[in-house]
């Protein structure tokens, strides 16, 4: 069934208010009254509906029941990667909604070689932000993860050791790895935080900022990975771990 | 230290023989006699060496010591990837050597929009092998993971097959987990394929004949993964699994 996302408050009374660019491609689709889709809210709820007015810019549908969403994972995984070269921020940002993140976070680092000013940094928010949207309707997301940015690494430090979970994943970090810190966390993980560096790695006093702020130095094993490729292979493990790929 | 390949058969008599352009990228490193380096013989085997002579085409360096591998995974990890579209097989091809893949191979499914003919696929083949060399350099393999391709279906599920776990990842597939099945599987997994779909998933009858041939239809979860982020997503929980992250 085709996928539709529109905002919680216009799902009211058994009926969900399709509108704008939605209501179009729906147009597009070529549905007709009395043809299933599915509604999400945005918030993580889906529900199967069925058209009952389609207009030229709006569109009605009967609610027919909830759906428990399959595609949300339930840990709250927040991706904080480093500012990377080029386009590796869209790929972060794609790959981590497909992987289950509920939120992106970029900040700059001290061997960021991207160092996007204010105005470029606003544009790129937007344009990371459309694609999040994207990849969520694309993979089933019941909901939209926020792309955002830190302006300080203390403010990411300070943000990043709120979840239950704070893991600095440091390539000088040899003993601790992402597997024993998850066993040793036991069951139920609710909330994780995932800090990865830039082309260059962190430098040591970032990652004792990392420790003191109450994140744990982690490895990802003895293969060098691009910083675009350790938040998802990072994000990957823990969704694996907490039973968020089944 | 700066690491090098050199054939196996380039090192011996306590000497490890560097030419070509590896002997050209030792120049422009500056690196000069009685400095280290790493010299892989792309078997699995690293040795710290030091340079002993440095000349216009060719260098020399002693081996000072074999350095157990911490980059080689102890499972050896076939991926399996039907033709994407664009560049998205140049992207399979790098994120899974640094990811640890043994070996990636590429084939056609039903429902794949890439049809190369055999002169592009020749090309292809030599662009993948680069790209492969390349990454398994930068990340610190000890070997560098062939690309190759199957030239039928058939012929894919015959090899895929032969490892200890032939893991065909299904959207349709609803019950068995690739959790589920990594842990029905016990410990000391040797050998696994991952065989991923084209764009629009595998046609019925394909998942039919792979179970036919022995492999496992498995489920990544509710989240619609895209062809280059599948492969990835499960080469990455084989590896977390089988303690092959740390």
């Amino acid at each position: 069934m085709p996928k539709f996302f529109v905002a919680a408050s216009n799902i009211f009374g058994g009926v969900a208010y399709i509108e704008g660019k939605d209501a179009e491609h729906l147009r597009v689709l070529r549905l007709r009254r009395g043809e299933k889709l599915i509604v999400c809210d945005g918030e993580g709820n889906d529900y199967e509906c069925r058209l009952t007015a389609v207009g030229p810019g709006s569109a009605e549908a009967e609610v027919v029941r909830v759906i428990p969403s399959r595609s949300e994972p339930d840990v709250s995984a927040q991706v904080y990667a480093a500012f990377p070269k080029g386009d590796k921020a869209e790929t972060i940002v794609q790959k981590s909604v497909e992987l289950g993140a509920s939120r992106i976070v970029f900040f700059r680092s001290e061997r960021c070689v991207s160092r996007p000013d204010a105005a470029a940094i606003v544009k790129k928010l937007e344009r990371w932000n459309k694609i999040s949207e994207e990849a969520a309707k694309q993979c089933g997301r019941a909901s939209i993860p926020e792309v955002g940015i830190e302006l300080s690494f203390e403010s990411m430090l300070a943000h990043a050791s709120q979840t239950q979970l704070g893991l600095f994943f440091w390539e000088e970090e040899r003993q601790r790895s992402l597997k024993k810190t998850l066993e040793a966390a036991g069951d139920g993980i609710v909330s994780a935080s995932i800090v990865t560096g830039p082309e260059g790695g962190f430098e040591k006093r970032e990652a004792e900022a990392a420790e003191r702020a109450g994140l744990i130095p982690v490895t990802l094993g003895g293969r060098i990975l691009r910083c675009e490729t350790a938040p998802l292979c990072a994000l990957t493990a823990l969704m694996y771990h907490t039973n968020n790929l089944e």
